[in-house]
Formats: structure tokens, sequence, C-alpha cells
């Protein structure tokens, strides 16, 4: 087992819906193709932007499964497998591990507040029940808890727990993360506006649902990063940042589906009760994408 | 369709899960009989208390029948069938009704907060599917969205939807609905701790699961309001309130188990990630109870 | 020494300035002569809503003395002497008793988040340095600092701080004081917009700026209350309710003023960097006295 | 006029008081030497580590005396000047310019939430009446209030108003504020823990009151980030992350005197009702410097 088979730009695609509702999986196929031919470094469907939560099992066993023929090994792939009972959990991680994935995530969702026992206990069952590596998500604006560096910290004894995805938006948080963690935790960034500090503090990679949209600068943004080059890391992630905020405000399921169609690619449609943005809203995002590619191409 | 079928004191059922973790219905049915036998003026299952975001198709089904079953229509029932999509919100509201719940409870569930219109779509498309009233429910901690009291105008817009819980625990909140909803809106209250507060301020009912534990209090407390005493339902309600702050601080399914085996009628057991309370927990509730059994009797 | 010298309605009186940002005495003394013959039961200048700390000590003074001549034994007073340091809050203690102030109001101020043990330090020395009673107050929105019902019975303890002011704008907090100090503690209730919640609690005041524009509205709610009859006072309630929003949403400074001018009494100008309510604000204000005052009459 | 006197590291003094709680100017003045002497690239006195709002006008008077005696014009000065009302604003102001001060630092202090208007008539009036440069300090936590960038835009066309201090503790703001106020806006930092966030967003500087206890680390910080090696600012900032965290989570005064007492400066005592750490978080103290102490030499 490759314990922490991740770096760099973690790519989320969208699921997109057909008319009737349905996953379209061919649209689905194609969105992940071009994540990999523009550069991510990993796939992970089935997260937030994935809209796992609105799924029922049948589509997520599909969206996994599309996920990795087309993928095909080219680039590890990450399944979000989260789910309220630990009873759920266990059946989309093994599902997942049995489709091929190079690891699962997994955010402690909470409907009544877990306390820190039932976190470990419930993150100890899943995964003594597979094999490859779980990445711990904290996110407490969707997860409803605020896992904290000491809890992290309880779950990275687990021997498959080897990665923390950290979306407090909180750049302090990642600070304590790896001071209380040590300085070779695996700890990634799922905050957008706060790619740069989080590369700063020290982040081994980016999970985003940004490269639909911009694949190049985030890949770029990453190079700079590697090549110790603060002042070009600076000036590419103010680059993004407008899209990086956008997206983030208006949601991601919503905002990547109107870039995907107003760059040609698709984004497909919604399942009920999300709609797609407004007009002004897509013409604001639209204003966003001209600038930036006038700015890149110069 | 009498449009506002509640007042008084709405119970909350928990739901009892056996030590494989499956539902136990035999306990149910007994936990329901002792609500309606003491005096409960609605009884409501598969609400928070009930853990429903944590049961499957079958397990809603089963609680949902059972209801019905030992009411016997001795007193109305309001069953929750929030869901995520509105596909699923509309599946178990019908079958809700044609398992002859009086009303059915819909709280607007968020991982990607919803839009006003979002919201107003998700009920209209339920409404339209069913004929008996909806309580629309707002609740920020559970349910991820703040609906404001504007909105609240406008989903008692749709025919059916006839009634509002309010649980954002802010007494204000209620002050505004009526200012805000006429005074002839029935808005129930569904924070414990304000119980006193909000029927000052109006309110025509109190969704708790606290009858599980002091149903004589609870029922005591609505009968000094009707009779226009204050200070006679200052004095209940102080009788109870470290109990309802007890229940709220420790989680409701966790508390009200506890109590129940407390009280000799036994709670059930919990689905994993949920687990009891801990020794200490469960002694504090003792006292709790021993102190109010104390003051009541003399 | 009447350890509890308050109950009902305790006014707060503006400072008015004029067109050189002077206190302007005799506007003041005609703005609490109409207090105290209107009916409140106590005055309290140089709190909040007399912008004290914008004051310096001449100033200060000024309104002290003001205030007891004025008022001249008809209702008790309240003198408002919070001061971030130790030294200056005896300072204006001491002045405030010589003056014949019946109390003196005291939040801990707060630059630097004090420790609990910094507070009764505080206070301690405050409370040795003069033999009237003293009423802590605690408002974390303008004092920086929120002191628990822990620490507020810590400070009950000195025995000339006998009274609680509680701004939290939270009515469970009220609930928390009247279990943690019992029933007999004197808590008065400084959020408007809880005054029926609070009265409810069992406050056994109410310090609020809006006698100086609805003194009739203000005191029937309280004899509502005193009179155990919580429909009337439910009523009496939701006829101020919009003003008391207002009040507090546009600063009580700032709209008693303009208030004040609406009613052909003179409010008296502002101190810099603080400024009139706009024309559109005061038009708002205007509708709301209007809608009163007509249902009222009726 | 030099428009942006600062870059670098901004030191921020403590003001010592006697065991009679008078100002320790000969104290001051030796740890103002220290700051100087040991390479900080400004010295910024009656900032909140130097409890300004303590301060009556006469200790104010003689600190901003004392500190231009002592830097002598080695380093650029920003005193603080900040006051309730613009009338003692400005007058600080003057006195400032007249003793030599480089440039003023004003936050609109807030007892009563500021508008918008009311912010920047207060800021014009000030500027008008002095020709030094003015740095904006944006602190929603000791202020009161939070200026937008928007806001902070309309004070940057106030001629000499021409730096902007961050300290609402969001590394996103510091993004926004280079995105609207364009990339040549002068922004300084004020939040300690995000030293290295905000040096990567491009901010010119950083006042902190870490320098009286480790003035090469941040020194070297800042070295490392002109030098455009982020790996190297990377490991120098976790060398003192526990040390930032440590005097922000306990108070910067409290912590920097108990600091300056272990290193053998002498910190000097307190004004009341501030007090000393309590022994535990001294020797707290102690191991965190030690630490730092022992990682430096190796």
């Amino acid at each position: 087992m490759n314990k922490v088979p991740f770096k760099g730009v973690i790519a989320y695609p969208v699921t997109p819906f057909d008319d009737n509702e349905n996953v379209d999986i061919p649209l689905f196929k194609k969105q992940v193709e071009r994540l990999v031919t523009t550069g991510s470094h990993g796939i992970a469907p089935l997260g937030s932007t994935g809209v796992m939560p609105y799924l029922n099992d049948e589509e997520k066993e599909a969206i996994t499964e599309a996920t990795m023929q087309q993928v095909a090994g080219r680039v590890p792939t990450l399944v979000g497998v989260s789910n309220l009972t630990t009873e759920k959990t266990v059946y989309h991680a093994k599902f997942a591990e049995r489709a091929g994935a190079t690891a699962v995530m997994i955010i402690p969702m909470s409907y009544w507040k877990l306390t820190d026992d039932e976190i470990v206990k419930h993150y100890d069952t899943v995964a003594s029940k597979i094999s490859i590596p779980i990445m711990a998500y904290n996110n407490p604006a969707t997860g409803g808890v605020d896992m904290s560096p000491a809890l992290l910290k309880r779950l990275l004894e687990i021997p498959n727990v080897t990665m923390v995805k950290e979306s407090s938006g909180d750049v302090q948080r990642m600070h304590y993360l790896r001071k209380e963690l040590g300085e070779d935790v695996a700890f990634f960034n799922g905050s957008n506006p706060l790619a740069l500090s989080a590369f700063s503090a020290g982040a081994k990679g980016w999970c985003t649902a940004s490269p639909n949209l911009i694949p190049e600068l985030n890949i770029a943004l990453y190079d700079a990063i590697q090549a110790n080059d603060l002042e070009k890391a600076q000036s590419i992630f103010y680059k993004q940042f407008d899209l990086l905020k956008f997206i983030v405000a208006k949601g991601l399921p919503r905002s990547i589906k109107a870039g995907l169609d107003l760059l040609g690619v698709g984004g497909g449609g919604f399942k009920s009760p999300l709609k797609p943005l407004s007009g002004n809203e897509i013409a604001e995002l639209d204003n966003i994408l001209s600038a930036i590619e006038s700015e890149v191409v110069v």
C-alpha cells in the first residue's frame, strides 16, 4: 500500500444529470477525461462537488465505476464514501476498493454532533474493513463537526488513515496541524481561496473543483511552489483568485457546471432541489473566465 | 382538511434499536403508547429525536406504520419526511399520507445551501403531491439553512403549508414571525429551553421529546399558559428547566434513551456511529430526574 | 442601604449636544423631567444611550449633577460609572455617590479581555470605596466580555453588588441566572426586544431608552405582568415591538434623538464621529411612531 | 512626505508601569532601545500592546516623547492616536506630529457601531489637521467595527491615508484587499499567527509585539521572503509559531511583559484591572522560549 498516493492538484468532477434527473455517465466520462489530460495529479469523484449526499446507491456505484474505467490508472483516484451511518460507510468503502479506487475520503457526517470517541470508532470500523488508505476530511461547514488537531492525531494512529484534508477555511488550523502532527503529516487543502496560504504552510496538495475550468493556472501554482518561487506563485494565485472566490461563493456544483457550459464542454443538469445559476450569475462568471483567458494568453 | 390539527404538547418518540442495530418495533410501540396515555396532544415520529436521517426507507416506513397502529387516531400524528432530494421527500410524504398521518413535517435539508427559490419550489412540488397539511420546519443548526420570516411567508402561501415550527433558538425570531405573518399564524416552538418564552410570545404548541421523561410538567406548563396564569407557568417551567437544558446539551436521542432506561421503560439501543451517554452523564441525568420527582410529589 | 432600590421601568436618557458639540444641560433636564413625569420607575444617566464612553470627566459630572437636581428624589437614580481602568471607575463611582446617586451601574469594559479574577478584583476595589449598591452589567457586545452566571454569582458575594443587568440578548441566559443565583436574585433586562420574555422569565425590571418615546406602552407592559395577565402583556408588547426593533437596529442614541425631534421634545445634537439618522431612517421611525399612536388611541 | 515610510518588521513596545501604576519611562526607553538595536524596521508605541486605551493624556504624551527621544530618527515611528471621539483623535494626532512621529495609526473605535460615512468623515477630519501619513487599522475584535475592502478603498482616497493594517485574522481579507485596492497598496499584517500567509499574500510589513522576545526570528522571516525563499521562510515561521500562538492567546501586554522578565530585560508592571500572567502560564512561556533558543542555536 502506498500510504500517501497523492500530491499536487486533486481534481473534483461534478455529477451531471440529464433532463430526467438521471446521472449522465457519458458526459461524466468526458469531463473526467478532460481533467486527466489537462494534467491534474489525481481524480476525486463523489465529493461535495459531485453532490454525493444527493445520490442513491446505484448512482454512487455507477459514478465510481465510470471513474475507474475512464481514468484507467493514469493517475490515482480518491472516492468519497461518507455516510451518516457506519454501516453504509463500510458498504461504500468496500465497493470503492473492489472497483479499484486508490484511496477513499471520509468526512464524519454529523446530524447529531458526534463525540470524539464516536468519530474514532467510526473511522476504525471502516478502516478495518478495507486495505486502501483513507483520507480523513475536516469540513465543519458541510460535515457539521469540527475535528480538532488532537482528534486528527488520534485518527492518524489507525494504520490506513494516512492523510488529512482540511477545509475549515482557517489557515491557522493548518499551522496547528503541522505543529501537532509533525512535519511529515500529509495534509491537503480543501479551501480554494486559501490555496496560496496552504501551500506556503506546507500542504502536500490541493483538493479542488477548479481544474474543471482553469487547469493550467491550478497546476502552474503548484509548480511554482515546487520550484520554491514564491513571487511567481503569488502572481499566478492572484490571476485565479476571482474565480476561486466565485465558485466558492456561488456553490461548486452550480458554478462549475455553468463554467463547463461556457467553455463548451457541457456541465449537465441538476437534481432537485438544486437549480442552475441565474443568468446574471452566469454572466458574471463569463466575465471572470474571459478576464483570465486574456491575461493568461498575454 | 383541518389546516392546523395541532396545539399544545407535540411529543417526539425516539427510534429504539436492538443489539443488531435493527429497529425494535415492539419497544417503539410501547414508548408511543406511554406518550399518548400520559396526555401528549400529538405524536411526531421520525424527527431529529427519532434519528430519521440515519434510517433507510424500510426503517422509516416501519416506524410510520407502527405509529399509526399504536396511536389509532387518539391524537393527531405528524410524520417527518424530509430528505435532501425533492424526489425522496415526495416519496416519503406520499407514504405517510397513505399510512394515515395527520400531517407531515418538512425541513429543507441543505448540504449545498439552497436559495429561497429552490426552497419554495421544493415545498411546492411536495405539497402538490399530497393533500394533508405540511409543517415547515426551520432549524439552521440541523438543516443547514436559516429560513427568514419573509421566506416562511412565501411558503405559507402554498395552500397546504399551514404551520411553522421554529427552532433557531432565538425568541426574537418568534416575535418577527408573528409580526410578519400575522397574529393568526400557527407557529410552534421546537427549542426546549425557550418553552416559556415561546408560549409567552404566542406559540400554539411545543414540539418536544421531553414528554418521554416528564409529561406531567410539560402539559402543566401548557395548561397554565391556557389559563393565562404566568406566575404558575413560570414556576412550572423552572421545575423542568434543568432537564430541558440537559437533553439539549447532550443530544436528544442519547439523553431521552438514557432517561427511559432510568425510568424503567427502556430506551433501546443505537445505530452506529451514535453511542449511549457515558456513565457520568447518566448519573447527572438521574440526579436531575430525582430532583424533579421529589419536587413534584411535594 | 436599600439593596435593591429598583423595579419596573428604568429609563435611560440620551446626552444632547449643542452645535459646538458641548453638552446641552437645559435640554437634558427637560428630557429627564419628561421621563419622570410620564411614570418611569427609575432614571439611569450615563448609559450606552447616554454615550457615556464618549464624554470627558467634566461632561460626565455635569450630567450626573443635572440628573440629581432634576429628579430631586422623586424616583431612584442609577448612574453609569464604568471605565477601562479601575482607578477611573473608582473616581466616577465616588463622584456619583457624593452627588446623591441611589446606585451605580458598572460594566467591566474590556479592551484586553479580562480574566474572571481581574473582573472580581475590579468590582471588589470599586465596591470597597462606596456605600451605595452596584448593578453589575453584562453586555458582551459593548463591554467585550461575557460574564458567565458563575462569575456573576461571585460578584454578588461582594456586599454592595446586589443587582445584575443582563443584555446578552439571549433569554436562556436569564433562565440560567435565575437557576444559578436563586429565585430572589434581582436581575434586570437590558435587551429591548426581549422585554416580554425577560419579564416572563422573572426579571425585576427593564432597563430601556424607549420611555423617551413610548412611556405609556412600556409601563403598561410592566403593569400587565404585575397583574399576572399574560394575554394583555403579550398584546401590549406586540404594539411596541416594531419600535423596540428599530431603536436597537439603528442605535439607541441616534434613534431616540430622532424620535424626540419627531415628538417635538427635541433630541439634541451629536458628538463626532456619531451623526444623526438619515432622512429615510427618520421617515421609517415616523411611520412606526404614527402607527403606534393611532393604535393606542383606538 | 514619504507616503509609505514602513516595510518589514514594525515592533510594538509595551507600556511598563511601576508599583504605583505610574508609567515607568526609564524602563520603557530601555525596551525601545532593544527593539531598535536588534533590527526592527520601525517602532510603534501606543498600540494595543502598549495598552493605549488605558492611558490618560499625560501618559500618552510622555510615551510619545520618550519614543522620539530614544529612537532618535534611527528608524521610522508610528504612533497610535485612536480615540472614540474625533476631537480627541485630532488632539493626539497633532501632538504626535509635533513630537516628530513619522506617521500615525488610527483605528475607528466603535462603542456605537459607526456607519461607513461616519468613519470616512472621522478619518477625513483628522487627516486634514496633520501632514504626516496615516495608517488605517482594521481590527474588528478590538475596534468593534469591521472595515470592508470597499470602505478601506474610500479611506485611501484621502491624500495622507496611505497605508492599511489588517488584523481581522482572515488571510482571505488580504487577498480581497490586494484585488480591490491594486497590487501597489501598502498593506501590513497585524495578525501574528498569519505572518507567513500574509507575507505570501504580498504584505509589505508585519506589525508585531514579538520582536520584544524573538527579534532574530521575526527579521529572518522577512529576509527569507525578500529573498523569495519560501522553504526557508516556512521553516523559520514554524520555529516561532508556538510563541506567536501563545502571545495572542494570552494577551500581548501580559505575555510580552512576562517574556521580558524571563529574558532579564524587565517587563514592568500593569495598570488595574489588568494583572500579570499566572505562574503556570509563565512556566509555559518559559518552555516555549527555551525550545526556540535551543533550536536557533543549533
